[in-house]
């Protein structure tokens, strides 16, 4: 396989024109990394991202007490390192292979130089990260509209109790983080209070959340009823 | 609050440098709608993109029959229209507001001029996509490794069936439609099918699945045992 064709396989990379992926390909690098091999260790300059090709690496920070961390496992066509070269950045963690690895190296410095002779390969590749952005959104929806509306209920209930039974409630973590806290997006909670709104358990005044129908709310929590 | 700060708050744009939000505003107009209003149409070139500043909008097609098919409701802070603008098409589907709405729009040709100028934009806003990207993929596997493994021995285990019994099956389906047809991503599904085999359940054989321990992955089908 020619490293167009490979390039071409990478989700980072899908349906970009075949003029921007032999661009991409003059300036990427194939590096072939033995078993155990660091690739770059935190507080490095980001001077470039991985591709993996073949083989699989992990991502890891050691603790203070000297504890190896695992954050990421990555294989075959996952990019790593991506995040914080685009926002030249450090790298945030140590990068280590597990197995022998080839993986694609793209040089942030000609990786710049490329999206300003081609700005449309930038706009072409934030167009494939929001439709990746977008399916993945979808996804977390599809999943989290199981399990998250009990959840939210109980956090709910909870509020009430230790606010002394009071039924108007203030959530006073902001949305990302309380969506954080239940396993989903603030976008995804936005639509669940809003059902919970319509069916008549809550109603939201604001910033303010009024619990009104608490044994809706409780067969939500305890899983008899889905919303 | 004035634009730079809405812009602030929109995730498409999070942790961008103040100088670069200034530079988006400055190409950035406010657009206000009653309800019902259409936004754009299928088909319509994609000159610009939306962000919902306040209010909600619907993307929705008509089927051939005339019946309306709502894909998407977006409210305050979600963009819309961002994937076929920055890829330079058509937009796919009609846009229209469900109250009275206002959009912050970015035209097309402007957001181009100025990612061309600035590459630095262009490089941030990969780097927040790809950050909001690997956040969703780590919540997609946190909530399907619950209930993707059941999915994935129970496909398993049909395949063997339908296939006679054989036990070495070969997956005919790529890698990312299997994992669309069973709710998560290709990189979960990968991890799935190495922990599977880490268990013993089964072997994978290059291309090939052999299934082990047919009892075990019933009970991991009928949701007996968790991975």
């Amino acid at each position: 396989m020619n490293l167009v064709q490979s390039l071409e396989q990478i989700p980072l990379f899908e349906g970009l024109p075949p003029n921007q992926l032999s661009d991409l390909a003059s300036i990427a690098l194939e590096k072939t990394y033995k078993k155990g091999t660091t690739i770059f260790s935190e507080g490095d300059p980001g001077d470039g991202f991985y591709v993996v090709k073949e083989g699989r690496i992990k991502i890891f920070k050691i603790s203070s007490e000297g504890k190896e961390q695992i954050l990421h496992v990555f294989g075959s066509g996952e990019p790593f390192g991506e995040a914080p070269v685009f926002e030249g950045r450090r790298f945030p963690a140590h990068a280590e292979t597990l197995m022998d690895t080839v993986c694609i190296f793209f040089p942030r410095k000609s990786f710049t130089d490329l999206i300003s002779k081609n700005p449309s390969l930038a706009m072409n590749m934030l167009g494939v990260l929001s439709r990746r952005l977008r399916r993945f959104a979808a996804l977390v929806e599809d999943l989290s509209l199981k399990e998250v509306p009990g959840r939210l209920a109980a956090y709910l209930l909870y509020l009430s109790e230790t606010e002394s039974n009071r039924s108007e409630l203030s959530l006073d973590m902001a949305k990302g983080q309380l969506a954080g806290m239940l396993g989903t997006i603030p976008e995804t909670l936005s639509r669940i209070l809003g059902k919970m709104a319509k069916q008549g358990h809550i109603q939201v005044i604001g910033p303010k959340i009024k619990l009104i129908d608490l044994e809706g709310l409780q067969e939500l929590a305890d899983g008899s009823k889905r919303l």
